[in-house]
């Protein structure tokens, strides 16, 4: 990253509906091979869970992908971060709205993470926000790993993070 | 991360001046194992280079303990980000006053990475910005990865960087 401003919307009807013709999207963006578009590509991967632990979510595009993924089974699960949740563009409430289920912080240091694991197999993270702005403008590097130690431990922080910030847990004083 | 609260100056004092008597530092906060002392550690670990390429940078201990190898001949290269460089805390000027060669970027995107490469052997990558704040308060992840693969493909980003910040490039326009 920075990546090509670039169209996936071919990726994503692929990923819809596998095999059926694709009709060319009409808006004026390559469709190439960019950081953006191999990001997307992993994380439609996905065939049983995705669980996202993100800082800032605000990519009408990463939010597509996402919500694909719900439509077509896939659990996904997403933490964020309470105060750029409810931020101008933030993809959250569009998300919540689609019936993916939504976790934040109830404290003033920041959920800061930027990861996500595809099938608690595929490790994604580095120092992508994932907004526009962050993919299209910033230097920015993303890793992706198998290596089940390290997918473990990203795991492991997912889960503690996920009971943690339960809404039962929540206090309103 | 978040890291409790600790003093490291055990550690730097270790690193200044090894199997000298260690005094007791009269501050009050503990100086046990904690996730800022072991990024420490590893930092200190550096012989021969450090190469730094952080979005912000703004933690005094992690700006002592680069000086600390600047002083004892690792060569210490530093790129940010233009934008953060300025902001109120920031160590980048004091850096540049010991000595240490800095290059930021020229543009309106982020330089949004946050990593370390050690004696171009070890990375140390995440999504911690070198802040107290993000130290104390945040949930934050950082990766330590010596696979030569990892390593390379940050090290190459590196010098990109380093070459496209060239003062000698610079337009004040």
């Amino acid at each position: 990253f920075p990546s090509r401003p670039c169209c996936i919307e071919a990726l994503l009807a692929e990923a819809a509906e596998p095999g059926a013709p694709t009709r060319p999207c009409p808006c004026p963006l390559p469709s190439g091979d960019t950081a953006l578009s191999r990001l997307v590509r992993r994380l439609l991967s996905a065939r049983r869970s995705l669980d996202l632990c993100l800082f800032s979510f605000s990519s009408p595009q990463l939010a597509r992908a996402v919500q694909l993924l719900h439509r077509r089974g896939v659990r996904v699960r997403l933490v964020t971060d309470a105060q750029y949740m409810g931020l101008h563009g933030s993809q959250i409430g569009r998300l919540r709205h689609a019936g993916i289920q939504v976790r934040h912080d109830q404290h003033s240091g920041y959920m800061h993470h930027k990861f996500a694991i595809v099938d608690r197999r595929m490790l994604i993270t580095g120092s992508l926000n994932w907004t526009t702005q962050a993919i299209q403008n910033n230097r920015e590097n993303v890793l992706v790993v198998e290596d089940a130690d390290y997918v473990k431990a990203f795991q492991d922080e997912f889960e503690r993070i996920w009971e943690e910030y339960n809404p039962a847990n929540y206090s309103f004083l």
